[in-house]
């Protein structure tokens, strides 16, 4: 039988913390169904009370507690927070004092710094990694290309734009992607514009059934989306990769986030 | 006097829930600068004794132990890091136990699930959203906007498109953005494109110095980024969002990712 519960993320900033922490442990329970919901920026006594009320509300109407997780640095909205009718967990609560003892230091109870503009200079560089992977993507510009910490190359679809995207949001990093198109992979061989800049190349591929499929939702029935095109396609790449030493991965079973960590782990990236 | 420490992020999956959480609390400490690497993938005892020699090689050459940050899921492997001289902190051997006796039942140990294509269909609807950002942005095409959760409007350089980016990444949901150009600010009146889509509009406002630096790194000395025409600019806009009812947000001091959830929060948008 499906259980269903109601699970909060609640912080004092934007609750991205709490959200990727408490989704990362519910991923481990199995056959039960639960209602997430994120409230974010909960900064003041007055806003902890009227959490607090809406949680209860909650608790109130279901059978069954909500499970709360909590990043407050504030000890004063925690413990409004607290007495709320639920499994109340506190990343700051549970994990601060372990290392506090470590460093012989206090934390210093400042909010909004996980996830503002903490460090401006940091901040920036992300926002220029962004604005650099819009302006290059698919090869659109090669006008400074060689700024570029990595460069993605694969056929069309194999992910190449939302692995660029992560890399540049996430970590800063200087990421554009070049595509390989059928009068490349005929030879097989490298893009003019990529040659020079071979130390930063990374190539995707994937399996030619995925591609087809992938293909298929955007232009159903194309040659384009054939098994036959994407095949082809796919081991004239590959063989690419190989002539040119080029690291290469298969994300066919692969999410964004596995793709853009594995580029980073085998090109020895920054994260910034 | 600053303090160095060594920190780990380590993982068999990413990583990016040891990352996210562990930067999280490292931002509650000052006065000590840390130095962080992240180690993902580490999914086998073999794996997990390497990298707990590489942890001890570095708390034996600096004089104080590492801290770590571990999302490690399965017991046989978390035990061997267990063992590296650090400080060491496992998310789901902390937190899962309260867990596991709040819902009755065992977690399941499986690897790979937080940030895996775990769900497709969830995954599949986070590339699409991803997809239709960038195909939309900066109101480059107005075929099926009609489709979009979101619409961003702002004069340019006030963050609609790496707000955008974020809101179909990490959220999945259908953000596009749309150009306030002064051709409409100057009557103040909507770009006729955006006509009918009212309710999904949220707009963004600056402050003319922040936009005129911003606008300023771009293109130095050209009107474009004078203060006169960005506060002209800002003025319209606001001008414009008070005629219209548009919910808007003064995003100069703030990261995207607090615009982000901001503009869930205000449009009660649903993360999918």
């Amino acid at each position: 039988v499906s259980q269903k519960r109601t699970v909060f993320f609640v912080s004092d900033g934007t609750g991205i913390t709490a959200e990727t922490l408490g989704n990362t442990l519910l991923t481990q329970f199995d056959g039960i169904e639960f209602e997430t919901q994120t409230l974010p920026f909960v900064n003041t006594p007055d806003r902890a009370r009227v959490t607090t009320d809406y949680i209860n509300h909650l608790a109130e109407s279901t059978s069954q507690r909500p499970i709360v997780f909590s990043t407050t640095v504030s000890d004063e909205i925690r413990d409004v927070l607290r007495y709320s009718q639920s499994l109340f967990i506190d990343v700051f609560e549970v994990l601060a004092p372990p290392i506090e003892r470590e460093l012989g230091r206090k934390s210093t109870h400042t909010q909004g710094r996980a996830h503002g503009v903490a460090d401006v200079h940091r901040y920036e560089s992300r926002i220029e990694a962004m604005n650099f992977a819009m302006e290059h993507d698919d090869g659109s510009t090669t006008r400074e290309l060689q700024r570029a910490d990595v460069v993605l190359i694969a056929p069309s679809r194999c992910g190449k734009t939302p692995t660029t995207l992560y890399l540049a949001l996430q970590y800063g990093i200087f990421a554009t992607n070049f595509p390989l198109t059928e009068d490349e992979l005929d030879v097989p061989q490298l893009p003019k514009a990529l040659r020079g800049l071979e130390a930063k190349l990374f190539g995707l591929t994937s399996q030619p059934e995925r591609l087809a499929q992938v293909r298929g939702e955007r232009r159903p029935g194309s040659k384009y989306a054939s098994l036959a095109q994407c095949a082809f396609e796919l081991r004239q790449a590959e063989e690419l990769y190989r002539r040119g030493g080029i690291p290469s991965l298969n994300s066919a079973n692969m999410s964004i986030e596995e793709i853009a960590v594995s580029v980073i782990q085998e090109k020895a990236l920054r994260r910034r």
